[in-house]
Order: C-alpha cells, then structure tokens, then sequence
C-alpha cells in the first residue's frame, strides 16, 4: 500500500533556503509518489505566542512559497488546521487515549516548556502531542518527515493509533517517522539560521537582497579556501549552500575557487543561489494571491472532506 | 437581556426521581422564559469509562426521559456533544488561555482523578474544565445551573470567557453558575441514590416497579412517623420524596400518617409517586423513539448553526 505522508509548516513568517534543503526538497521528491497533506498549523501559532500576529499575511506568503518551490496542488492537498473542526474534533477521544503521566513526560514538550516566552505552560502545549495526532491520523497518514526533536511526538502518534485500536477495532495505521528533516544550513553569521535574526535568505529575495545578505555572511581573511567545518565553519556554511544550490560537492567547489578568497566564495554562492532561486522566483511572480488562496480553500474542502470520513468512522468504531 | 441557559447530562442510564427534582424540574420552569441548550455529554462518558458501553440506547432512553418530563423541543435544543464539530473545535484557542499549573488546581477535576476506575488520568479527564468551557461559551450561555461539584468548573469557564475577551476583544459573555443543584432525595437504602445501586426510582418505572422499590425502602419500626432527618433519615426521606410528589410539607405529611406505620407510610409514598410520575407515564406512552431520534437531528442542526456562527465570530477576532 502507498504511504500518505503528513507534513507542514506554522504560519510564522517566510520561508527560506534552509526550510528548502531541510524539508521543502523532499516534499516535492515525495509528492510524486504519495499522496501528500501539507497542514498549516494555524493553531500552533497560539501555543508559544501570545497573540497570532499577521497571522492572514503569514499563511499567504506560505502558500505562495509552496506554490513557487513547486508543490502540485493538484498532488498535495494544503490546508489550514483552523479550518477542519472534525480534525479538531478527534483530540477528544485521542486525549482519552493518552495519559497526563505521559503527556508529562514528553521531552519536546518539556524543551518547548523550557524555551516558552509564557509565563506558564498553556493546556494547549501541554495537549500538542495530542493534536499532532489528530493532525496525522485525520488523513491516516502514514509517514511523517520530522526532525529529532519531533520524534517523540510521533511516538505519541503511535501510540494513540495502537490504543484506539485496541480499544475500538483497526480504524488507524501506525505511523512512522521519516527521519531526516535537519538544519543543513547553519545562518550566514554562523548562528542557527533563522527568519528573527535576519542570518537566512528567503525564498521571496530578490536578486540583490540575496547578494546583500551574502556580502553581510560572515567568513575569515584566510584566502585559501577549504572545506572545513570543524575548524572553518562559516566558510564550510557559504560552500554547503553553493553546493546545495549547484547539486554538486563542497570540497570540489572549494578546490575550484582556491586562493580567491571570502570574495570569490560569496561572488560563487551568490551566483549559485540566484540561479537556483530563479525558476522559484518565476514562477512565484506568476502567481496571484487570490489564486494561492482559492488553492488553500480547494485544499481546505479536499481535507475536510478526509476529516468528515475519518471521524465518522471513529464514531462508528465507538459505537457513538 | 434575556439569559442562556446551558444544562446536560451524561448518557450514562435512565433519569429517576432525584434528577427530576435536583435538576429536571429547574428546567421546566426556565424554558418559559429563557433559550435553553441541553447538552447530551457523550464524551464525558469516556473521561471516566474505558468504553462507551450501550450509549446509543442510553441516548434514546435520556431522550424519552426529557421529553416525556415535559422538555419542549420547539423551546429547547437538545444535542449530542460528538455532533457539533464546530464546538469541539474551540477546544484549542480555549486550551491557549488556561495554564496547566490552572488545570492541576481545580478540585472538582483532583476529585474525579480520586474517584476514578481509571489507572491513571486521561488528558480528556484533565482538559475537562476547558470542554465545559466550550460546551457553555459556544452558545453564549450566560446561566449555568450547577451542584456544588460544579462550581470549580464554571470558574474555569469564567477564566476563558475573560480572558479571551481581553486578549482578542469582546466576543463572550461571562457565565454565572446557578446553584442549586442538588440531591434532594436519597435513595431508598439511605445512601447516596444512584441507578447502579437499584436504589432509584427510575421515571420510566412502571407502577408496579415503583411499588415494589418504595416496598424494599428501608424504614425503622417506629409506628408513629414523625419527620426527622437526623435521627430517622430513612423515614424522613419518604416522607420528602411523597411531599415532592404531592407539592405538600414532609412534616404535615408525617402528622397525617401518625400511628400508621412504615406500611402507611409506603402506601402514602406509593400513591404520591404513581400519581405525580402518571402524566410523564402517558407522555412516555405516546412517543415512538423514531420521533425522539428526529428530535434530537434537529436539535443537532440547530446548536450546529450556533456553533458555526460562534467559531466564524472567534475565528474573526482571532484574525484567523
């Protein structure tokens, strides 16, 4: 049988290049052979942030990063947690399933706790493995792209699957996790690439803004260039990404570019992003947002469609 | 403004007597003058069960039971929770406003984890509170007639009601518990009265079955009856059971009886309780359940609309 695979994204600003190595890439390879849900965990947003921001704005932009990387909306349904109640409606049974014992235990949710801007841990992230669940077996996906941190959250997945079950008869495959989804990219200060610290290049940069943020990279005055990650890790971090972008070997671009120096590396990655971001860049300038959202609300009926199917079947399995 | 009132009942079995006057006869009189919404509380069924056993037929006689007491369908919504999608679903901003170190607290919650079957307590168990919350807020219900138990439980309500307004602007009222739910009666063995101990009398007991439960009522051998809760409990609960029934003082009853005995007694209480259950008997006769199945269809549709308008109304002040 073919795997349903259940990935997404929070609507939490744009997207960029290390979004694209770490889990956009094997999307779009995945889209080919399974059927594929992209949630926007609109919901999420609300458990470590106080207000949803310009959360409208958010989801707009993600859909048309998704849409330009080349995700097929007619392969892969993209919808919005909010906007799916009978998804929403299986945490109910799902958190019977699962005790507070448990919940307490898991260590995202415990490392979420710890790097948490509340005051105090909302019921809604102390629920969130729960949700997740709702999130995978609405669709009664089968495997899910995550990064470590994740793990224990599909555990929990699995878990609720087996037990409902037990409980009420097969309705629910047992998930596993695609393990790989990871930083390949570090920031261009060196730090951990992120939109809030402005170390990442978007998928929406222009030509120059890309440049801009390349020539800002950090590096070291050695004009001998190497492939060093150990000893040279910012260096390492522009040929990682000009690799990426080129499909080919870090080391072989650093022998190529030899003693020509931090100027020469960034003249090469800005070259090698710009042209991979090129067709992505096309493609996007053709699109219109009413089209992104009208995809959104075709994904939307598509998923709901899924939920209604699946809850009526845990209902029936119930005997509700 | 007029109030909303928003009761219920788990589908754990048929109605007797003390729900009658604990909490069915508060109801009758408040669908004169305000919106009534009764929440048929499937999911609660498993917070503290492991399975739902025969909730479809429980359903049915919880239908019966209401209708024949003289619930008016055409003034009151009655609907199953697991129906309303739209008002599970507010379950998660809900749980975003409510702490863990909040949930932990509430002792109505701490209480029904020490009365539990359960191993150890389910995260259904634990959100509870934040259910209610959604259940009352997602018809704007501003009056909530409640025991004592109760009580913790539309505090937490109150706590989201404010704090979603506060946070996202004025979208919700906040509720007020109506006190005053209460066990009158004890059951006919002098404990707590209960159907799993056989000790209630059921509103669908015929009047043979309700002769021959008064009949195993406990007494004492005293043949004058007098009313004295603290020394004679048993006879005092007869006597406030046949006074309910009758509309009339326990005391005035006990002076009538006099000499008589516990076999006047029961005979007095007897007659009372045919008499007073004969209409809710009659209406009972001339339901089919196809006509309390319907009812309860459009009692979903209609707490569907609200739910529906109540979602799009949050979602809005969200900016979702």
């Amino acid at each position: 049988m073919n795997d349903v695979v259940l990935t997404g994204d929070r609507p939490t600003g744009p997207l960029h290049l290390g979004h694209y190595f770490g889990s956009l890439a094997n999307r779009l390879r995945l889209q080919h052979t399974c059927p594929m849900y992209v949630l926007i965990a609109d919901y999420q947003v609300i458990t470590d942030r106080d207000r949803p921001g310009a959360i409208q704005r958010n989801i707009t932009e993600l859909l048309l990063d998704y849409l330009a990387v080349g995700l097929d909306p007619a392969r892969v349904t993209i919808f919005r947690h909010s906007a799916i109640p009978e998804l929403n409606q299986l945490l109910l049974p799902f958190l019977s399933l699962v005790s507070v014992a448990e919940l307490q235990r898991n260590p995202t949710v415990k490392d979420e706790i710890a790097h948490s801007s509340q005051q105090a841990v909302s019921g809604l992230m102390f629920t969130y493995p729960v949700h997740q669940a709702a999130d995978i077996l609405f669709c009664k996906g089968t495997l899910v792209p995550v990064g470590r941190d994740q793990l224990p959250h599909v555990e929990v997945t699995r878990l609720v699957a087996r037990r409902f079950n037990e409980r009420y008869g097969e309705v629910f495959p047992v998930p596993e996790a695609m393990m790989g989804e990871r930083p390949l990219l570090k920031g261009l200060d060196g730090g951990k690439m992120s939109k809030s610290r402005g170390n990442a290049i978007p998928l929406s940069a222009t030509e120059d803004q890309t440049a801009a943020l390349i020539r800002g990279a950090r590096t070291d005055s050695d004009r001998m260039i190497t492939f060093d990650e150990e000893r040279r890790p910012e260096v390492a971090n522009l040929l990682t990404l000009a690799g990426l972008c080129l499909g080919r070997e870090p080391r072989a671009l650093a022998e190529e570019i030899g003693y020509g120096g931090a100027s020469a590396l960034k003249r090469l990655t800005t070259e090698a992003v710009n042209e991979f971001l090129r067709p992505i860049r096309r493609r996007r300038a053709e699109l219109t947002e009413a089209e992104a959202r009208r995809i959104l609300a075709e994904g939307n009926e598509r998923a709901r469609e899924r939920a209604v199917a699946t809850l009526d079947e845990v209902r029936h399995a119930m005997a509700f």
